[in-house]
């Protein structure tokens, strides 16, 4: 029996989803609910947030205001981007989590997060080992891109590719409403991973989706584009086109980087900025065609429309960090929560497990080639298959004149 | 008692809203109940259908199937652009559409729109009074951009206010994540009437909002916008602007004709195209500021946002359709269905009227100046007091597989 007894950081880093809080609060009420835990706190904007010790007595929260979390989008405790050092070169970071860690007697600690949160996380558990502060570290997985590895999916990514498949089957009979021709392009979130923009092919499913869906891991091809595009302009008088962010020429180019060439589209460390490739080849088409063109860029909606929350992913999420608890409180460290997939009476239904955070760090699960049809412009049946029973069910959200109730949170500091 | 007997012709117009098939729905339910009507049709593509002679066989179609339609959005029937000339110069068009009216002995005409479809039904109206053929021609209103003369408020319009309302909170929580300072700026639809920009300040309410609402009624100052986001950076660390996409400066100058300066802005028209001022107000921030900026531009998503729709919409936008066709039937001619606001035990509650189509055609009904805060920056309560009550009510829509289920028209043709 497990008596490691003292308080319990949770921290969320990263890019938001609709269903981060979700997970938190799946965490959170294990955690308050076991007499081991002596206090639940939270680190304001991720790993940031216990260098500058500020944390927050999440205990002290009124559990009804928590209550709404599942349905709350966006990181409550915020977020950040820092990356730890090697510490091997320079542990200075570390040393100051463990010194935090002391002071508040922090003996569990759970990062929610993606492959960068996941290393962080297994630096941290490696660290506290070595150090000898008795602490148990797990990682709680979390990504839109659904691209970590040792887990079937990522809690995250099944809300945002409903958000995706609904918003498509609308903007579809939009796209196609006038008498002359138009073409529409959609650009979808996931730099090197088309999870997300594959799933606008399950709009296709109902019969209003893309004609076309370009997904990140094959080379695009502009001129074959062009080819399919006048095809199906010919054939229907309207062209509707599902693009990743993320597609390359067969040169690795970003076509983003096409979008911004010449213009001030380099970010601060000279890295070309993604965003805009809609708009670039709405006007390409326009140009090509003579014709009506409109670029949409799903943008921040994509990640944070929790109004279209997969009821699954919700539960999942929540699942999630109640299982990453329950296994700390077991014993378990350096591993983080994971997704099985297990058929039981033919359909697919999610079993949980533990992988070692190694094997989820540092390391992007794409989708596989073979789910991607060869002419590089959609997916297959296997792909949709895997997708469409994760976005089952309603979100089941609050709402106060008929606007979402979210949570707020008083922030009373530990 | 009217015993104009003879077939109904209903027709789509303008830009597509999430509840334009609604009243398209109770518009053809109150048709095809009434044993003076003897076949009920639709044109394909407007008034284009008319003189294309594309007309379908509504009676032929599913019931079940016509029963989504409240919940589908765009325009089932197609949509078109045309502009019918001014009949005192060329009434060439006028004729063909009687001709098609006679040929299928088309006694009740149905044209649901905005402002320039209302005209085009006023003028029908008119030509056929003229022309001798007995014809009843009503308009049924549509517009996201509440923009129409004659009625409090128009179908379509809280629909997109809700899904704009909604975006923004959920958008306001993933703007202001990380702990280092950014601007995110949401472009809103309405080139002239700023109700769907104000309505952003909806999500305000519930304190997850923008900091700053720029409507395209009051003139827009650059300057004076620099030294409020500075000021609101300052104080919280990030900013989170919405703008209609017309907003112009002191001399009238569309603040997106800065954005596309340079650039192949303008249209086949010579016109310079609307968009890309959330990119470009964001792209000034970043170099103003130096901070991390991003331009959200809501495009297609907030008029075909289907599963966000406002019940009270959805329902109301049926009931115009039902009094259109019912008040055809009981003699009269040239009016459109308006709505009313009517105070029933303190709370707003929508009466129905007839306005004349002269009222409403060629009118833009803006936002009142004194709804907009004295500096230009937001909007007082009385916006939300109206706005409020229209947003009310879940939309109540079937899905199938976790996506939507719309209506799939055969297409039979008359």
């Amino acid at each position: 029996m497990n008596e490691l007894k003292g308080a319990c950081l949770l921290a969320q880093s990263g890019g938001p989803t609709s269903v981060i809080n979700a997970s938190l609060y799946g965490a959170v009420k294990a955690a308050l609910a076991d007499g081991r835990i002596t206090r639940v706190l939270g680190a304001a904007h991720g790993v940031k947030g216990i260098l500058d010790d500020v944390l927050w007595d999440l205990g002290k929260e009124d559990p009804e205001e928590l209550s709404y979390l599942p349905n709350t989008p966006s990181s409550i405790l915020g977020s950040c981007r820092y990356k730890l050092a090697d510490p091997a070169k320079d542990d200075k970071d570390y040393r100051r989590i463990l010194e935090i860690f002391q002071k508040y007697d922090i003996r569990y600690f759970f990062y929610i997060g993606g492959n960068d949160s996941m290393d962080t996380c297994d630096k941290v558990s490696r660290f506290m080992a070595n150090s000898g502060w008795d602490c148990r570290v797990m990682g709680i997985p979390k990504t839109i891109d659904n691209d970590l590895n040792g887990t079937d999916h990522c809690p995250g990514f099944a809300s945002a590719a409903k958000f995706i498949a609904t918003s498509c089957m609308e903007m579809s009979r939009d796209a196609g409403v006038y008498d002359y021709p138009t073409a529409t392009v959609v650009e979808i979130m996931g730099r090197n991973a088309g999870w997300l923009a594959g799933s606008a092919a399950l709009a296709t499913l109902q019969g209003d989706g893309p004609d076309l869906v370009y997904l990140p891991e094959v080379p695009f091809d502009l001129q074959a584009f062009y080819k399919r595009a006048g095809e199906i302009l010919e054939r229907k008088g309207n062209l509707f086109v599902a693009v990743s962010e993320g597609i390359r020429d067969k040169n690795g180019v970003f076509l983003s980087e096409y979008a911004s060439r010449g213009a001030e589209g380099k970010d601060a460390f000279g890295h070309v900025q993604l965003g805009g490739l809609a708009a670039w080849m709405a006007n390409e088409l326009k140009k090509t065609f003579g014709i009506k063109t409109r670029g949409v860029e799903l943008s921040l909606l994509q990640r944070c429309g929790a109004h279209l929350a997969s009821r699954r992913d919700i539960d999942e999420a929540m699942e999630a960090g109640k299982r990453a608890v329950e296994a700390a409180l077991a014993g378990e460290n350096g591993k983080m929560a994971a997704y099985t997939r297990e058929i039981v009476d033919g359909k697919a239904v999610t079993g949980y497990a533990l992988a070692p955070l190694t094997e989820a760090a540092n390391f992007e699960k794409k989708v596989p080639v073979e789910w991607i049809l060869p002419d590089g412009a959609g997916v297959t049946q296997e792909f949709v298959d895997y997708v469409l029973p994760l976005i089952q069910g309603d979100c089941g959200r609050a709402t106060v004149d008929g606007l979402p109730r979210f949570t707020k949170l008083k922030q009373i500091r530990a």
